[in-house]
C-alpha cells in the first residue's frame, strides 16, 4: 500500500539534481497549495540528492509566489557535502517561474549522538475524546478533495473558540495530529506537519490566508510512531507580519521539530 | 566619522551582483570570524542589490566552513522582486570556496504598516551599574584587536555565573548592548548583534566554540537609538545540536529582532 502523503509528494529524477513532481489538488485550500505540502515535495527531492544523507536537519524556504496543482520541477544543488552532513539548495519551479527557493542541511538522523535534554514542555492536550473535532472525521470522506480529508486534527478545546467565532485572542492553538490513512510520521513528513494547522492568527480573530514569506524547520529527532502533538503560537505582530512558532512532539514525549515562519497577516 | 562597524562591513561593488569585502581581524575569536559579523557583510551586499529595498526583513544563512580575515567576495542573485519586497540569494566566497550561503527578503521597513502588538516581554535586566561587566571597558582598549573591544555588554548578574565558572544551568543569558564607538543600532547591525553574545551553552557549562549550522534573523522593526537588550536562550539539546533563540529589544521597548540558530554543541 502506498500512503497518500508518499504518493502525493513523490518525485521522479529526470536528470542530475533535477526532479519532477505532479502536485496534487488534495493538499490545498482554494487555488494555492499548502506551503508545508510543497516543502515535503522539495524535501523528498533534497533527500534523493546526496546518497547517505536522507533526512532533513534544517530546511529554510522562501515563498515567492503561490503554487498550484499540476506539474512542477525541483532543481537541487549541492553547496557542500562533507563530514556527516550536506548543505543543499533547491528551487521549486512551475510554469517557468521559481515559486519557492530553499536551503537545507541534510544528514542521517539515526547516526547522530543519542543524548538529549530539554526544558521545553509538550502542549497540555486533553485526551482525544475531550478535544474538539472542528471538521468531520476524515474516514467519512477519504476520497474528498479537501486538504482536511488527509488527516485528523483534535484541537485543545480551550484553544478552538475560533472555530465557532470566539477566538481566545491569546495566539496559541494546539492539536493532536495523525494522517487519516494510518501513515506514521517520519522526518520528511514533519516538514509538512509544521504548516498544516490553521494559521495561528485565527486565534486572534483574523481569518483567511496568511501568506508565508519564510519558513525554517529544524528536525530535532526521528518521530516515534503514533499521534503527534502540534502547537502553533505567535507573540509579535508588526509591520503587517507575524511570526508563527511551531513545535511538534511525538508519542514518546520527544520534541521532534521546531519551526518558525514569518507570514503576512490575513487581509 | 566612520564607525568601525560600518568600515569593517563595507562592501565594494565590482560587477553586477558582485561585491568585494576586506574581512577584518577585529570581529573574530581565534582564526574564525564571528558569524553575525559575516552576516552583516552579506547583509550590506544584499541591501545594495535592489534599489529601494535597503532593509533586511528575513535572512537565513547556512554556514559551510569557517571564514577568516582577508579578502572575500559576496555574490548576490535576485530571486524575485515585486510588490514591496525582494527575495535574494547570496554566497560569501573566500579562497574560491563558498563559506556561507544565504537567502533573504529585503524591503523598506519605513514603508511597512505602523500598528504593532506583542505579548512578548523584554528581558528583565537590572540597571547598567548593577549588571556584570565580564570584560574590561572597551574604551580602555579601543585599538584592541579582540572582538570584545567593539562593544559594551552588561550581563544580567544572575545569568553571568558562567563568567566565574558557575553557570546556572538554565540556558539563558541576557545583556545590555551597545557599540563601543557610539554607533547607533540599525536594521543591518541587528544581523550581527543576534550572534555577538557568547553561545548560550556557556550557561550550561559547555565552553568553547559552537559552530552555527543555520541562522535565521527576522527584523521586526527599525531600532530606536540607544542601548539594546539582547536575550539568548536554549531549551532543547539533541543529536549533538542545540537551538539558540535570540531576541533584541530597543530603548523604546520594541521587539526589533528575533532569531534562531541551530548549532553544534561545543566539544
Amino acid at each position: 500500500m502506498t500512503f497518500e502523503y508518499d504518493r502525493d509528494t513523490g518525485v521522479t529524477k529526470t536528470a542530475e539534481n533535477e526532479f519532477t513532481a505532479e502536485l496534487s489538488t488534495r493538499w490545498g485550500m482554494a487555488a494555492a497549495l499548502n506551503g508545508g505540502y510543497l516543502l515535503g515535495v522539495i524535501g523528498r527531492a533534497l533527500g534523493e540528492t546526496v546518497p547517505g544523507r536522507p533526512d532533513p536537519i534544517s530546511v529554510s524556504a522562501y515563498y515567492l509566489s503561490a503554487t498550484g496543482p499540476g506539474p512542477a520541477t525541483v532543481k537541487t544543488e549541492v553547496k557542500r557535502s562533507g563530514g556527516s552532513i550536506a548543505t543543499l539548495a533547491a528551487d521549486l519551479v512551475q510554469d517557468g517561474t521559481t515559486r519557492i527557493t530553499a536551503l537545507a542541511t541534510y544528514g542521517d538522523l539515526s547516526q547522530l549522538p543519542e543524548g538529549h535534554r530539554t526544558t521545553a514542555m509538550p502542549p497540555d492536550l486533553p485526551a482525544h475524546e475531550d478535544c474538539t473535532r472542528v471538521w468531520d472525521r476524515p474516514e467519512h470522506r477519504r476520497d474528498g478533495d479537501s486538504m482536511r480529508d488527509r488527516f485528523e486534527m483534535l484541537f485543545h478545546p480551550e484553544q478552538a473558540g475560533w472555530a465557532s467565532g470566539e477566538p481566545s485572542g491569546n495566539g496559541v492553538i494546539s492539536a493532536w495530529f495523525r494522517f487519516a490513512d494510518g501513515r506514521e510520521p517520519d522526518a520528511i513528513s514533519l516538514l509538512t506537519v509544521v504548516d498544516l494547522l490553521p494559521p495561528v492568527t485565527v486565534d486572534l480573530g483574523k481569518f483567511g490566508w496568511a501568506p508565508t514569506l519564510e519558513l525554517t524547520v529544524h528536525v530535532r529527532a526521528t518521530p516515534a510512531p503514533g499521534w503527534l502533538r502540534v502547537r502553533h503560537a505567535t507573540r509579535n505582530i508588526a509591520g503587517g507580519m507575524f511570526e508563527e512558532d511551531c513545535e511538534i512532539w511525538d508519542s514518546a514525549d520527544r520534541l521532534v521539530a521546531q519551526s518558525r515562519q514569518l507570514a503576512r497577516l490575513p487581509r
